[in-house]
């Protein structure tokens, strides 16, 4: 068979998510090119055949389609909006996708100064954490426009399992938000479950196979309890990482005039787990609070 | 095929999720008597071929099975440690079998009752709601005697989908509170996350097809966020037994010594609910207290 012509995708972050994102874009044979802050975390792909770039704004004008997933609002800020940056030296025409978790609102700015330009810019954060990204199997949340969208799906599916236009821009990280704020419920109810089970003397591998797949069920305790009962509290997703998520959260509900007391209560909980020396640890650690 | 003999079931307690369980039985072949403290909810049952008794202890009299699903911890109480109840009267050998959810403490006692009686007694409360009870996809958590559990075995798959042995008398409600801990946090995840979704401005319907199949989901989002877009609010599981449970699971970790602020705050908002006529709506109307 005839191999299509790939465009050619500029990849900022090779972190935890990243790197195995890249990695996938690889392997479906798009030529690649990569920074990250700290370069070793891009040697794999390098050895691989991704080509590397100094910068964010280097990656943009050697590149049809950027693509960034740092770490925080003020670095995807930087990487778009700062000098020298992606919206300033990207192709004539590129389609821009940030699939990091940032602020709706940074997310339309981006737009907007990309639409000036005549470039398209996509806000498209994940969920599914590292064995999700490792196993393209994530769940991609999208904000822009349907063209730009429609021309970003095959790369989508070469990283994830699901994805869905949820509406102009700002809106998947609008959706992501929504995410967070159910996982924050899910996993701190998982948490509480087995912390009791384990103070009434119940086996856990037991209640977790009595309980995880009926009306008790979700992802965040099929996935993470067992990494509890076998003591293994590593990222995955970090708990720091996932403190600026429920910030961004509580943010954005305040700005929008509701009031989310399960999300506060989350929030609290995972700072004071962060204050306790958990902030590297993984989002399955709040089981450190209940000792 | 021949038919094997079937022993007799008795049924206490017809209601929402008793009278669908107890036709699973009838379907199964086995003969039943049945009791309700509401007569016209067993009248499906007694017109399929069900034989009416007039009181728990009745039943218990004409039954080598009994199968109690009552609402509160002291209508257990009555039903099987009253005067004339089935602790009292139960044949010789009869089995036991409490599917309400109840106090630990509670099925300890009828165990011990039932025990000196020469009687056995399992604890054995269901998850999985209305919809469970009607598709026999019943999650069934048991505590008590390993012989016992499997003389019941046969019943509880016509009932259910999952059945679990979690360990003595009283460890299969530990099970169930921790079922409910679990479900009080992923319910409240769901429904926040869905109400910043509607004040976002995100169609709530892709936003859940977006989310609930990745990290975010969750059974409590899949089965009632869906009831709640298209504003059905009826029970299912009601406000009120759901509060009753959550009770429970506070009193038992109060006595375990455990703190568990995510438990606390959800019964602390279905209360709230149930102050403002919610008590008799299913639990998916958390969302009202979310204007």
């Amino acid at each position: 068979m005839e191999k299509m012509k790939r465009p050619t995708v500029g990849f900022v972050g090779t972190g935890v998510m990243g790197e195995p994102m890249a990695a996938h874009l690889l392997d479906a044979g798009y030529p690649l090119v990569v920074f990250n802050r700290t370069r070793s975390r891009a040697d794999s792909l390098v050895s691989r055949g991704a080509r590397w770039a100094s910068s964010a704004g280097e990656v943009a004008a050697a590149s049809d389609i950027v693509i960034t997933i740092v770490g925080y609002p003020h670095d995807v800020e930087e990487c778009y909006l700062g000098e020298g940056g992606i919206i300033e030296r990207a192709r004539e025409g590129a389609l821009l996708v940030d699939m990091t978790t940032s602020t709706p609102s940074l997310a339309v700015r981006i737009a907007s100064a990309a639409a000036k330009r005549g470039l398209r810019a996509l806000d498209a954060p994940v969920s599914g954490g590292d064995v999700g990204a490792r196993e393209a199997r994530l769940t991609i949340m999208v904000g822009g426009d349907e063209d730009a969208f429609k021309e970003a799906e095959p790369l989508f599916s070469a990283m994830g399992k699901t994805w869905t236009l949820a509406g102009g821009p700002g809106a998947g990280q609008h959706t992501k938000m929504a995410n967070q704020i159910a996982i924050a419920g899910s996993m701190l109810g998982a948490v509480e479950a087995f912390a009791y089970a384990r103070a009434a003397g119940l086996d856990l591998k037991t209640t977790l196979d009595a309980i995880s797949a009926g009306a008790a069920g979700s992802f965040s305790m099929s996935t993470y309890v067992p990494r509890i009962i076998s003591g293994d509290l590593a990222p995955g997703f970090y708990v720091k990482h996932f403190i600026k998520d429920l910030s961004i959260a509580i943010d954005e509900a305040t700005g929008l005039g509701i009031d989310l007391p399960g999300l506060a209560l989350a929030t609290q909980l995972y700072e004071r787990l962060a204050e306790k020396d958990g902030a590297e640890l993984g989002t399955q650690a709040l089981w450190l609070l209940y000792p």
